[in-house]
């Protein structure tokens, strides 16, 4: 096991990898309303290879010996593997479709796990600049700047976040739906960025209250942003009440009040 | 009619009320999260009450003959009449949940209708700084720059917005995710941000493609939003595909390539 002080070398590391990327993902940005559909995929493919590439590159240098897990080579392989050994696990362009409309919640999300628990994280939204960091045991920022999930403990005064996905078979768009209209007969109302690492962020600042998501991408939509809420004081679970599985694609997210209440609705809406 | 000068001062002038109820926005935005929920309702109120006191003092010392509607005023009173005379039509905070919560989409709305027609619209989110403009026939801006909406011409490989309300009654609700449903298996993905007027603004910008909203607060909702649509390249209508009625509490907005294949989802989905 690492000890402090190599963590915060690890998250120095991989504030530095994200902001090369994040550099990357603000130029493709501000290009992509300039590009035909063609020249869109192409766009999309690239920025996301090559900032895998930084991501990638200045990690393995820093630190030879770790295991890497990125959406883009999984997605080449096909395999995920999960050891004990410490492990980098990168969502280089995180909100892809907003990356390509222009919608502002776009980010790069790098975490580390330690024995599968993920221990440091950085999620970085070069857009509207804002740097999510946390290390287990040491607390979560914004730019600096401690973070604290919000203390909302009733379910009907709680604002919930949520994502559709991409799959579009009726079962799954059923069941999508289903449960956010039964949820919404029970919170304050619903949100839905496009980003599942700035979701979970949101949960860490508190300016929302209550995350779920089934079926998405893998665990690099989660890795970073995991870590963030819980050193920011908040819970991260499986939407069945159980302990979170970051290989699972199933989770949910709040501060510790409101937890049992949501699990209640979210069990309720299956 | 108004001339174009006039129209000119008309809009600097909406831009300095919006600016200053923003500076009042702000301050109470970095408090709520520190304030009770019974405080959280009072500065609520208090917000919104002071931001249209300051939008509408100044606004009527300009123009003593205009007329006024503001959402504070209105729920005070039961009425909406609007009629030819240039009206003032105000939110003075726009995206009152997040405002609570702290989640970053709030602003003011201002817009002014001449014989009906939304003329000059106003959109200022004093937390993320972006200031959206219109006038009739002299385009829209943001933060200065011009805006355009997209050309995106394929429901499939477009983007939706639209909000879930406040009512939560099971009719209400079914025929709220019903639609949802359906339309997410006509489009690419959706999302929800809490402010019909950013809403709008999104689609004037091109970062969205589609927005529908129905059963919405009132006009002032829609009046500064519209016109910078319109300017920007935009269509602004009936969810049905019939004329936008600013009284009527149902819009659509997207650019007009798009239009005919969303207006045939929306009446699918009914």
């Amino acid at each position: 096991m690492a000890g402090n002080d190599s963590l915060s070398d690890f998250l120095a590391s991989a504030i530095d990898a994200a902001k090369r990327a994040g550099e990357v993902i603000r130029e493709g940005f501000y290009q992509t309303k300039h590009v035909d559909y063609k020249g869109e995929v192409d766009l999309v493919t690239e920025t996301d290879k090559a900032c895998e590439d930084i991501i990638f590159r200045h990690l393995t240098q820093l630190y030879p010996t770790h295991k890497f897990i990125g959406e883009e080579t999984t997605a080449a392989s096909g395999t995920v593997e999960l050891t004990d050994e410490p492990t980098w696990i990168v969502d280089p362009v995180d909100g892809t479709t907003n990356f390509v409309h222009g919608f502002p919640f776009v980010c790069v999300s790098i975490g580390l796990t330690i024995g599968k628990v993920p221990t440091v994280g950085v999620v970085y939204n070069p857009i509207m600049n804002e740097l999510f960091t946390g290390i287990r045991g040491k607390g979560a920022f914004l730019n600096g700047n401690p973070l604290r999930v919000s203390s909302q403990a009733e379910l009907v005064k709680s604002l919930l976040v949520t994502e559709v996905g991409t799959q579009r078979d009726k079962s799954t768009l059923d069941a999508s739906t289903n449960r956010i209209n039964w949820l919404l007969s029970k919170v304050r109302s619903i949100r839905m960025s496009g980003s599942c690492a700035l979701d979970l962020c949101e949960i860490a600042c508190g300016r929302l209250d209550l995350f779920y998501l089934v079926g998405f991408g893998g665990p690099w939509d989660v890795a970073g942003g995991a870590v963030i809420v819980i050193e920011a004081g908040g819970l991260v679970y499986d939407p069945s009440g159980k302990d979170f599985d970051i290989t699972s694609q199933r989770i949910a997210a709040s501060n510790p009040y409101v937890k049992d209440a949501f699990v209640e609705a979210l069990q309720q809406s299956e």
